[in-house]
């Protein structure tokens, strides 16, 4: 049996809010016996949308009101000052009472982030924090971070990015020694700019994994756990792989649809073609955590479906079960006491 | 007829040198009746390789003895001063006298450029070369500068690049107002860094075809002609698209390769498969420009095969016919001209 946990869900968050949203609280009860639900949002849109699904009954979901909701393209600092009773608010709220272990929003990121940083405030020792998700690789998969908190990091941000990292691969992959490698570029003349070498030296003074840089082909490739650059990099990192996925698929679906032969070809592929269009489905690794705040945030994709935000649960029902922020907390203690006794 | 141009080929170059370069430059000469090319190398090791081939005789091939050769790991300063008659110095020194109307390699890129730069020198009113590429997109294909040549750059760089990608989209595609996107992040806090935000005000102020942010996914969109970016994010966005790409087609080759009935379906989805591997064959766009010097440097990759080596001949070949340098000095004369009576 796992540990009983609450997760908070800004239900209005999103794309299309409670009709994603609803389903997949539901599927997410139903895969997990211990997992309770907090729906945060407007009550009446939220029990219309629950009387609509047959599990309207669940006694392990509650509906939590919440009078407002903060528009996808508002201002962070609009959102902070005038929603305090906006689903995103009070989910983060919850977490910090204490009522949930954890929170989901699909909703506005720069609002979450202030709003989480704002109300959870900061893990002493961690100046800022960093949005971080896994990516699949030839062998399994990597954690990367930043992905778009941060714009300019110094060699200090760096080396917090790459403690979280590693917290967050031993905590989900019980991966206690996980390769850590700095995002550069290998052109023979200019080997990185200075907060990376500046960085680069930290890592390989400190107790963490550190396996050297990693150039942009190398994420894939299998050979870290945790990839860390600063977020300006790693969101457009995050996004040209995101497109040249969908160019891809794009092509092979041209190339099979080009003529009667070629469709023909494509029946008979068509098994070998799902399987692999699974393997590397985005919705299977949806669910982006805030790392560094004095509690959970899971930022699920503006757009997710039903299957994404479930799984976007599940990031945020594993992060609480393994407590990850009090992780990162202790290994930070035990980094700097290290780091003075050296 | 087309016009009759002379390409020098770094012959020593590479991960192969003569092995893959003398194919290569026979190749093009087949291709092109009005292309000469001067191989620059140990004449003793060309002329036996050449010797190999059946090609020997072509009068439009000639040798030229180089006794030195930069190491693919060399520091530019060292390959600089001490590797005055190495075949990456000779063949730009061919250009520099006329001899040559272009030049490639697949040598060491840190040295190409420092070397480049010194014997060529920077157009007036360019401050740094810059690396640029044609990639695929849905549609087409776009140019991506600059790819890690330059680490740090203000927005005065980025205009300058936008201004060379667009003389190369202009010469090579015969599209005059190529829409020119600058790579940026979309989180709604921290849109873009600096330097990122004052290029896109010098742009919009500047007679450019500037079409806005593009954000990572964007590139392969096929919505921008130019994109422009700093040589840091460029190198690692355009690392990570190959990345991807190879893991990509690891995981097609290892579902069709699963058991007996998908391998039976490989064989008859294989016309398709392979038409599509086609056309994301990197070896097809194997040629980047080192944009901004007074003549015209292509570097190839690394480790190109004969097609692949053959295809940055090509693109060589193209900007010699379009005299790309003078076009992006007398662009930018207009340019500044503008900018002044504005």
């Amino acid at each position: 049996m796992s540990d009983g946990v609450t997760i908070a869900l800004d239900a209005m968050g999103g794309d299309f809010g409670p009709p994603v949203v609803v389903p997949a609280a539901l599927r997410a009860l139903e895969q997990d016996e211990d997992l309770r639900v907090i729906l945060v949002g407007d009550e009446t849109i939220l029990r219309t949308t629950l009387a609509q699904s047959k599990a309207a009954g669940n006694d392990r979901l509650k509906v939590h009101h919440a009078s407002q909701k903060v528009g996808m393209d508002e201002a962070p600092s609009s959102a902070l000052r005038n929603k305090k009773d906006s689903s995103l608010r009070v989910a983060i709220d919850l977490v910090k009472t204490g009522d949930a272990g954890a929170c989901v929003s699909a909703g506005n990121t720069g609002a979450l982030m202030a709003t989480a940083r704002f109300v959870l405030k900061m893990l002493p020792g961690i100046d800022r924090p960093a949005i971080c998700t896994s990516i699949p690789t030839m062998t399994s998969h990597t954690w990367m971070l930043d992905l778009g908190a941060n714009i300019d990091c110094n060699a200090e941000h760096l080396l917090q990015f790459a403690l979280m990292g590693s917290v967050l691969a031993g905590a989900v992959d019980n991966n206690h020694q996980p390769r850590i490698g700095l995002l550069n570029i290998g052109e023979e003349e200019i080997k990185g700019n200075e907060q990376v070498k500046e960085a680069a030296r930290l890592l390989s003074g400190s107790a963490l994994n550190y396996s050297g840089y990693a150039e942009g082909d190398d994420i894939y490739k299998g050979n870290f756990d945790v990839i860390v650059c600063d977020g300006f990099v790693g969101n457009i990192s995050l996004k040209t792989s995101e497109g040249v996925a969908r160019m891809i698929a794009h092509f092979i679906r041209q190339e099979f649809t080009r003529n009667l032969l070629t469709r023909l070809a494509a029946l008979i592929a068509m098994p070998v073609l799902r399987s692999f269009r699974r393997r590397i489905d985005p919705r299977r690794y949806n669910g982006a955590s805030l790392l560094g705040l004095r509690g959970i945030v899971i930022k699920s994709h503006g757009s997710a479906d039903v299957l994404s935000y479930a799984n976007a649960i599940k990031v945020a029902v594993i992060e609480a079960r393994e407590s990850v922020p009090e992780r990162i907390s202790s290994q930070l203690q035990n980094f700097h006491e290290n780091r003075q006794a050296s």
